[in-house]
């Protein structure tokens, strides 16, 4: 896994550079550089939230240069997209290929954002070695810059480490469950002639659900106290 | 593809719900429905920038049944995730599994954020169809709203509407260029038991670049131009 730099260029609004330091928290970023920032007062420490230690050890650069030193990758935003593929320059990543991309990159990775008005210039552009660009709508395309980021840096947090999921049911609990459905549906004395078509329905639909074991078991209970009302098994019910 | 409604509870901070309208806009959202809001002047619609028509039309709503009137799919926000599989209430999909899940819905979804300090009630989560927790930082895990509605959005998006790539090379172009690599080697008289290996490391770099045709051919005619150079072939090279 990299390390990260996220690099904002000439930030406009205090806020914007609070809620990008909070972000970086949400996602488990640290290292901020601003090139010429604007002034960071009470609104950007408001915005940041919990993040103000972010703000408090961004590191304030002199130049692009300066601030992509030891990068061994450097990736710059654009809210531009290619028109035709001799516009190499504005060939860009989505966030999720992107993500896929850096994910075993060994070395600094630098996020670079550029100015909410205008982005990156061209020249700062060519500096990049890849550039991502957010799909979005042609009507208004321009994200605001810390979702921009939020957005980068969710991708890459998601990418590098994928939320567990709660364990799925192995094959002989859904077999048992289908056949408690089966069971029940002798039961009720289903129509014959409509059970294979329901067992089948049932079937895709918990298959479309990817219920947990936790789901399965409790449904089979149901079921099973449903078989035995049914056959009049138990007190109470038929 | 369905509706999409964005539902606010009970939002705290105007200039979020402006960032809201904004990043719905981003995204080709339009239906905004705000329950229990607070004031929106000046801070909401300099933040929501473009996007201003969206807190113009938004639909105040008395209640949550009367906001998530005529929706088929109710999804709730949650920061937290469920710590077991039996808190099944707070068994959630991520951005990316909610974005697939719903892409061939029909009807109208409802995607509901709950305010900025506590989120959506028990009660609330209790009548959504399905949940969606954003992955994040432990150690901070809670989202700015507007960042997670973006995240949100940005997926349901993306998953809709996938950008077009630029033209891969086929096959033909492929080996078209490893074969002016292969002269090219030859050209330049590079050591033989070398050969080999460079030419795959060739292949794979290209492999992991998957350039456009359009940079397949540029590259191409760097090459040819490089060995009828070091062949002298043409003047002014060795």
């Amino acid at each position: 896994m990299p390390a990260y730099r996220v690099i904002l260029v000439s930030p406009m609004h205090e806020g914007n550079v609070g809620a990008v330091a909070r972000a970086m928290a949400n996602f488990g970023f640290q290292e901020l550089f601003i090139i010429d920032p604007c002034i960071l007062g009470d609104e950007a420490y408001k915005r940041a939230k919990h993040a103000g230690y972010i703000l408090d050890s961004a590191v304030i650069a002199s130049c692009f240069e300066e601030a992509i030193s030891n990068c061994s990758l450097v990736v710059g935003t654009s809210g531009k997209v290619t028109e035709g593929e001799k516009h190499f320059i504005r060939i860009s990543e989505t966030p999720k290929s992107l993500a896929q991309k850096v994910k075993d990159y060994e070395g600094r990775v630098a996020l670079v954002f550029g100015p909410e008005d205008l982005g990156l210039t061209q020249e700062q552009l060519e500096k990049c070695d890849m550039l991502v660009h957010i799909p979005s709508c042609d009507e208004y395309p321009t994200l605001n810059l810390s979702h921009a980021l939020s957005i980068i840096l969710y991708e890459i947090f998601y990418t590098g480490a994928p939320t567990p999921h709660p364990r799925p049911a192995n094959i002989d609990e859904k077999e048992m469950l289908f056949d408690f459905f089966h069971q029940l549906l002798e039961a009720v004395e289903y129509p014959e002639f409509r059970r294979e078509k329901t067992e089948i329905m049932f079937r895709r639909m918990m298959g479309r659900a990817v219920p947990t074991k936790w789901e399965f078991y409790t449904i089979m209970g149901v079921f099973s106290d449903a078989v035995k009302a049914a056959t009049g098994k138990k007190p109470g019910k038929s």
